[in-house]
């Protein structure tokens, strides 16, 4: 079974008529975006803001109304995946570089729901390498600055260049291995100047569905 | 007399043979640059990290050797102005735009020495529109987010558009009136997806060079 198509379709039925909903990026919310295409066909009346421009493309083309930008203050669900997820509802994201777009969008969520296959189900995080946006401007001195954490920070490529983000920035690559403690490393990382922002996404998610390759579906959710 | 000229002279005397300095930007530290600039025709053996074009321009002209940034880890002492400075070393900065780049240059600095007229000494802080340097997307969104700590913010502009920082990111101009707790607001303001930096600079100053209209030079230094 496919893992990810089972979290992407799952986390869909949290989504009611008349809503606005952030659209998430990358390979299992896909399946979200394609059932949401299907259910707006049928009738369902709702509003998406995507988090990157293949999100866009993807939702122009099933159909799927977007939000204009500078009207949002809030939406009802957001649907995303992550890199990384733990018990404790502690993410990486910002592997596909669209990490500050992806935080923006799940900070003025009421419900931020998480999908996933269950390779992405850890605890702890660190395994992957954590995605921090800086600019690039004195690069190589903030990433002196990361280093102090205790991490390994590479500054992403494509092809012979830097890795340019949507917002125009850089990412450094942050190889912890295991990070104890997300929520002081998201304020250290965010504290140092050059970093835009970095992919712990800590106490944001109220939802994590996970999809295994036995077709179980396990869902995690908030108290 | 010139308060200004006065202050900015005077921080020339932290400077001494050999050290890496950061070279802030503004009209108080213009005299620390000439002065400088003077020393360097004698002899002075220094080199400078510029926080903007406009001062790189200056101590180009000056004859003033600069330092490759990509090399630096660390600087000596930076001289910098500041739109408001506190008797605790709070300070306001950014009313130039180049706050992230100062910031950077503060941060690496061993010693921090701010120069201004006795205007910008003031307590506590927050009649200055505190600047607060912003990603283009979702501007306003990250706008309603900051207004929430209790501000008005404005987007700077440059005529009729926005003002563009030399990172390619826009400004909100906050108006606090009083800030009561600069180091919660500089994390808070941090953390909001969407702001690359702000122009609180908390605990990083060691020393505040004021220059008064009487003559007088007043010289405040960490214990």
């Amino acid at each position: 079974m496919n893992g990810k198509k089972l979290a992407g379709e799952k986390a869909v039925e949290y989504v009611e008529n008349g809503m606005h909903l952030g659209l998430g990026t990358g390979s299992t919310v896909y399946y979200s975006i394609l059932k949401l295409g299907e259910l707006v066909n049928e009738g369902l009346d709702i509003k998406g803001m995507p988090t990157s421009k293949e999100t866009e493309k993807l939702a122009k083309e099933l159909g799927i109304p977007l939000i204009d930008e500078s009207s949002v203050s809030e939406l009802d669900v957001t649907i995303d995946g992550a890199d990384e997820a733990t018990p404790r509802f502690e993410l990486i994201k910002g592997g596909g570089g669209a990490l500050l777009r992806e935080k923006v969008v799940a900070s003025i969520s009421k419900r931020f729901i998480v999908v996933a296959d269950d390779s992405k189900y850890v605890d702890p995080l660190g395994k992957f390498p954590l995605p921090v946006e800086v600019v690039p401007f004195g690069w190589e001195i903030t990433q002196k600055q990361i280093s102090k954490l205790g991490c390994q920070p590479s500054l992403r490529q494509d092809g012979n260049e830097p890795f340019i983000t949507d917002n125009g920035n850089y990412i450094l690559d942050c190889y912890f291995e295991t990070i104890d403690h997300p929520a002081d490393l998201n304020v250290s990382l965010n504290m140092i100047p050059g970093v835009v922002e970095n992919g712990l996404f800590v106490d944001m998610a109220d939802a994590i569905v996970i999809g295994r390759k036995d077709g179980e579906i396990e869902e995690i959710t908030k108290k």
